[in-house]
């Protein structure tokens, strides 16, 4: 099955638009699980256990994991082999480099990590992304506007018809041929996802920032959505995991995944 | 010391604007190596021995560590912690990410690898730079040109005025108080190189393409140091590390280095 098929029919069977986000640091998780031969990895499964019935998606950062060096990719790898093969996997790395270099990263995400979809920077253009897109089981979301300030920076360059981010979603959709191509947009920017999503009507969207980041989650479901309320998938990490540092911070988390999956639901029209 | 001062002054004790990349990949290394504990490290290990009295620096592109996964990472360590202390030590990783997950990264690249400078992809903006910034003694090389066929997509989309790159020089020239941004340049772009060398002369560059990508190195050198003919980096990865598959691959390294080397410093005016 084709990429874009499986965020369609995972989001269907889960009826959930809602990723979780991994996004997990030693400094950040309840001080008790800090006795345990591997925290981040024993906080992760226990995120994953409360929260997969209401996730179509985990994204797992893996700047998180990196900083931990090579315990740091232990934890990395065990999180996701535990992770259900119901719900897509999907490693956060922004990569991006020359062909010779994608086809190794590609080699490491999709096949050493198992991640089902990774993102990745279009900056360096369309032979960067090759490497990335030869299996169409495995997707790509590229970014296209973040979520951050910066993103005026160089997102919003504009030759006064089109804007980069623009011209980074109309190239994305031309790289799409075998359908497991996705965008990264931002939720801080309702208006923007409107235009996104009318230039590429068919592509999945990763949506960060609804949750810590505070995107305004109605407008951002009507407009990131396709006709039929699907094809994009909402992550929300901090919002969902740090929800309590207690010793019950599993269920709150639960609670909280679920509340966020309704509220995703409740927002489509 | 300051990073650019840094670079300056490697450049200057070591006679040498040359950057030995380390894209080392199993499949290419000689085969006689692979019945080693550790194939990929005892390769750079000798490669290093041998080239080292020829580079300034040497960059290591993390994606074909990675690629091995927790393997490919403690070869990766191995290999920064056994560079000498004379030399910059570049981790080529092209992250770029926001504030939060930035830090991470900063932390995995210089705390836990060890490396003296990165490569940071500018795309998310200057709060995704600032991050990797707060250390003078650390630097960080920007993408700005680069020297793949892609790099027309959207590198040198235009205002009519100006071209992305351009504004990515500008930017962060601007983001430089702390004297250490530098930016990556191809080679295989010398007038684009003049340009921006006269948007940042006091930047330093990290030029790759000079080796199997074939850029033209006389114009590179002319246009892409500053004044003096310094403050260049010019990375070769694959012309030297793979210049023979023999027993004799470290000797044969060797003699390129020095060649290419001596190549570079005849290239000044």
């Amino acid at each position: 099955m084709n990429f874009i098929n499986k965020v369609l029919e995972t989001i269907e069977k889960k009826n959930s638009l809602l990723c979780v986000g991994l996004d997990t640091a030693k400094d950040k998780i309840p001080p008790h699980l800090l006795q345990e031969s591997d925290p981040i990895f024993e906080f992760n499964k226990q995120i994953i256990d409360a929260t997969q019935n209401y996730a179509a998606a985990f994204k797992i950062n893996l700047a998180f994991y990196e900083a931990y060096g090579i315990e740091g990719w232990q934890a990395l790898k065990k999180t996701f082999d535990y992770l259900p093969s119901d719900v897509i996997k999907i490693a956060d790395a922004k990569r991006g480099d020359i062909g010779n270099t994608a086809k190794m990263y590609a080699q490491a995400l999709f096949d050493d990590l198992g991640a089902d979809a990774i993102t990745v920077n279009p900056l360096m253009g369309h032979d960067s992304a090759q490497p990335f897109l030869g299996d169409p089981s495995k997707g790509v979301f590229f970014l296209c506007l973040t979520s951050n300030p910066g993103s005026q920076d160089f997102q919003h360059f504009s030759n006064g018809e089109q804007k980069l981010y623009e011209k980074i979603a109309v190239s994305v959709n031309s790289w799409n041929s075998n359908n497991n191509c996705g965008l990264v947009v931002g939720a801080t920017h309702p208006e923007e996802l409107e235009k996104i999503r009318s230039l590429t009507p068919q592509l999945p969207f990763l949506i960060p920032g609804i949750g810590a980041q505070g995107g305004d989650l109605q407008k951002s479901v009507q407009f990131g959505t396709d006709l039929n309320g699907s094809n994009a998938l909402y992550n929300s990490s901090r919002a969902i995991i740090y929800a309590s540092l207690e010793k019950d911070f599993a269920q709150t988390a639960k609670a909280k995944a679920k509340q966020t999956r309704d509220d995703l639901n409740n927002a489509k029209i």
